[in-house]
């Protein structure tokens, strides 16, 4: 079995020129970024305004298990699929984070024959959109210690920053620190802390922007920290929110690449799918829609995340119509669900297989919750029997569940048509647009309890007596039409990620809450939550190389 | 008088491929990052490597003063003068840091109508070489508090880690810091603290690397700490270098840019002046040299050192040979080095002139020792008068020295033909080659005392006693045929950055000693060298915004 880095050195990439005329786009709509990249105009979504939007396919998976799902896989095969069966699609994805790139997972830019290409590129420096987060993010900082340093108008209280310094690196060594040591000339010391970039709020900033000018208000409204007198400061008392979209004017356009078969697609933006909403960015997503008649695009995690948070958050942020989700799931992670261990998913276990159902299950009903129509996509892999694929797709049809086998990674697009029909057939069929679970002007506590209700199914929510003053801080400074942004463990449906499969009768614990008001959510976490990661025992970067042809080796 | 972001502005660029067909490259000698940027590929100088290569202008200047010299604008416009006058001239200048961008100084990108353009790109994040270099180094600092974390295999002291992380970001609160917090989850607790990424070794490396395996083995070599026992631990050792070269390998590729006068320039690289060479990259000056008849480049701070570092370390790395050096003085930096306070510099005042003299004298004699032929460029300011500007011209023709007074920044290439045809006639005369001050087998002590004593006009140096511990520690590795790279404040000949114009019979002290093993220098600190700038009151960033245009506003 080839590498995905193989399969991706082995294709033959377009140039970008040529993926762009596919799509009508002129001269003036794109810069180029090398022979294979592009950057869309800030013009161009406004050009196509008044263009009619196609209709929007959004994948989403059962809670990801170590067993892998390849959501992004199915997605980029997908969009293929769709090509090769003649209608004209378009792919929209999150952008992966180095860091993790470096430590222990794979990619994010598909799998096999579906893949984003240049994948080296997309998973290493890209067109440096992160690169631009970390800079706005940490200027910022800066911003903020110098304010001190220099006599602190603002009075801000340095106990009580919020605004956490970031990288694009999974640096443990990092997550508490102590800084501004050294004397009166080295500034004011203060316990501070680093997350991975994607983490920023700025990610999430530029990701629910719908132009330059409203990132510029949604940055002046980020609360970086309170006063001695408990009053919020923001970047907009710092005066700095122009300089800022000034490190994030071109971080905002979204990047055009193709995949393994030269379909195009949008990558832009990638905010961490726990502590933010987990989707690529809106501008990304409504531009793809003006230049297709069928857009796929991802959210982060399983359904009970990603989907929850891309219709809570995102569709409202960017008025998004979805017309058909896609819920992915594979024998193995089921399996796993059932109660198999990693290491025995190779054998045919039909028992594991039935109870794991459980989870996806509860996936589809939440799916069915929002009113938007679905089809189960069975993503192949080469351990899965015969009898194992055949007992999911009995299961479905028994009740009523659409489904396809999909073999995208192994063949492209090809192995995406009988999902590509499927899936149109739903979309084409859909006039109605989804329905929320809350309404925006619902108490905070009642949003949390219907995320934890209706897409957990848990039995209630409990506040920690932190987090119940917390919120009433925050309904105080009129915070409580914010959609909410739950913060939990991907691998369970629970805030306990070892109860896998169907959870029931539990509660989930709102831990804290955070004030993520340039994003426009509050943030509730539940258990911890990682905001930086480490690097294992042995990271992947040990692999890594640039041979003597200057290609490069062991990415993957 | 237009603003220097107002004249980029309203500058007409040629698309990048024309300015890239005017050096008769092909489709495969570049990528374009944007219509008016591209980076130059990695084949390219093997490509040319037989053609004749054309002559080095170096362009150099006094100890700068905060009146301000123009050394970037005279490089720039002195290249536009010589296509004015039908030569085929190239520039190959630094790349600006984005920190101090955001803090107090303008771009570094000339000035007038002697830019390298689109200023606002090239002063921001430009093709994100910084940003690979900063993430590059900062990865390598994750991997060693991994390694400690996970059993520290290499018995690495983690009281005795040189390696830093960095940011390209004026941040004065990351200087001293405690790091790995929390408990044996989140690492190992250490004292730490962060540089400006220009101040990067990494940076250094790639400066001086002909090629990525060159890079390779460059990385491989540097020292990032020691053992319990002492002894060098390197990145070779953390089996690292491999994964740092696929970080670096877009970032060695030089980048190809464009004046206000649409005169090629290539931008690459740009070490701190003071903790390392301050010189743009080898390749990039030696793919220019192939490229034109006349490529006109320039290195950090004054010539005492930059153009010492630049002969001593980059020409001797990268085996260049420079035919001229250009030396900017201006009427305004002189009277300071007389004596005269920055508010009293309007005034005429020939008596603070011509005490000011001895300053330009000393560098003078220092490009003679070289034994490398000089024109004195005097770089004229509004505020100068007839009678100053004849004062420093006439002090030049009583000693035979060739002078030419430059108006680059009011009219561009034009304000640069008077240097362009003596700079010209002297690069043509001249055959031979540079001679270094010291020779590489000279022991470490002479070398700094050779450079303290020809180029300071220093009467001797002193080590401290921790210093001369370090030396013995050096010499026992075998570190000692490497050059030397003196850490000095920019301001003086001497280590006292109040002591200006021509001190004598001082003593440069050595504070300390640090190995740069991958760049292939041993650095001098004199004094305090500041590493990591901090952020003044009112940061230039409170001026910055981006239009309703999407233009840029306020950069300077």
């Amino acid at each position: 079995m080839n590498k995905d880095i193989e399969i991706a050195q082995q294709t033959t990439l377009e140039p970008i020129h040529n993926i762009a005329e596919q799509l009508h786009l002129t001269r003036e709509d794109w810069e180029p970024y090398g022979q294979t990249k592009a950057k869309l105009s800030e013009q161009l979504f406004e050009k196509l305004k008044h263009k009619k939007s196609g209709k929007i396919i959004l994948v989403t998976s059962i809670n990801p298990t170590p067993a892998g799902e390849g959501k992004s896989t199915v997605t980029v095969g997908l969009g293929q699929a769709l090509n090769q069966i003649g209608k004209k699609a378009i792919i929209a994805l999150r952008e992966p984070s180095l860091g993790p790139v470096m430590g222990l997972k794979g990619g994010a830019a598909g799998g096999g024959y579906s893949q984003v290409l240049p994948m080296e590129d997309i998973n290493l420096h890209f067109t440096g959109d992160i690169h631009a987060i970390t800079t706005a993010n940490n200027a910022l900082a800066a911003f903020i210690d110098n304010h001190i340093h220099r006599g602190n108008t603002l009075q801000i209280d340095a106990r009580r920053i919020e605004w956490k310094r970031v990288l694009d690196i999974n640096d443990r060594a990092l997550r508490q620190t102590i800084i501004g040591l050294g004397g009166p000339k080295q500034g004011v010391p203060r316990e501070d802390g680093f997350t991975i970039t994607v983490a920023s709020e700025i990610m999430a900033v530029l990701c629910l922007a719908t132009d330059l000018q409203d990132l510029k208000q949604k940055l002046a409204a980020i609360v970086v920290g309170y006063t001695f007198d408990n009053q919020p400061v923001t970047v907009g008392d710092l005066k700095v929110e122009g300089a800022l979209t000034l490190l994030l004017k071109d971080a905002m356009k979204p990047n055009l690449v193709q995949t393994t078969e030269n379909t195009p697609a949008i990558i832009h933006g990638g905010p961490f799918a726990n502590i933010a909403h987990g989707c690529n960015s809106i501008i990304a997503t409504k531009t793809a829609a003006k230049l297709a008649d069928y857009t796929v695009t991802e959210a982060g995690f399983g359904a009970d995340l990603g989907a929850e948070k891309y219709f809570h958050i995102k569709s409202r942020a960017g008025n998004i119509q979805t017309s058909a989700v896609v819920i992915v799931a594979t024998v193995r992670a089921l399996k796993m669900h059932g109660g198999i261990a990693k290491d025995k998913l190779a054998t045919e276990n039909i028992a594991a297989l039935e109870a794991g159902m459980d989870n996806l299950q509860k996936h589809i009903e939440t799916i069915q919750a929002f009113h938007v129509p679905f089809v189960v996509a069975i993503n192949q892999f080469p351990t899965d029997t015969e009898q194992e694929t055949t007992f999911i797709q009995e299961w479905c049809q028994e009740r009523g569940y659409e489904v396809a086998l999909t073999t995208v990674w192994a063949d492209g697009g090809k192995g995406g048509i009988d999902l590509a029909e499927k899936i149109i057939a739903k979309a084409d069929g859909f006039n109605s647009t989804y329905q929320p679970l809350y309404d925006l002007d619902e108490p905070l506590t009642e949003k949390m309890r219907k995320v934890a209700q209706k897409v957990y199914g848990a039995h209630d929510i409990e506040l920690t007596k932190s987090a119940q003053e917390q919120l009433r801080f925050f309904e105080e400074q009129g915070w409580s039409n914010l959609p909410v942004c739950m913060a939990k463990t991907q691998y369970s449906l629970s805030d306990n990620p070892a109860l896998l499969g169907r959870p029931t009768g539990f509660t989930i614990t709102i831990r804290e809450l955070r004030a993520s008001i340039g994003a426009g959510f509050i943030v509730a976490l539940t258990g911890d939550v990682l905001t930086m990661p480490g690097l294992p025992a042995k990271p992947a970067a040990l692999q890594m190389d640039v041979g003597e042809d200057g290609k490069a080796k062991g990415l993957f």
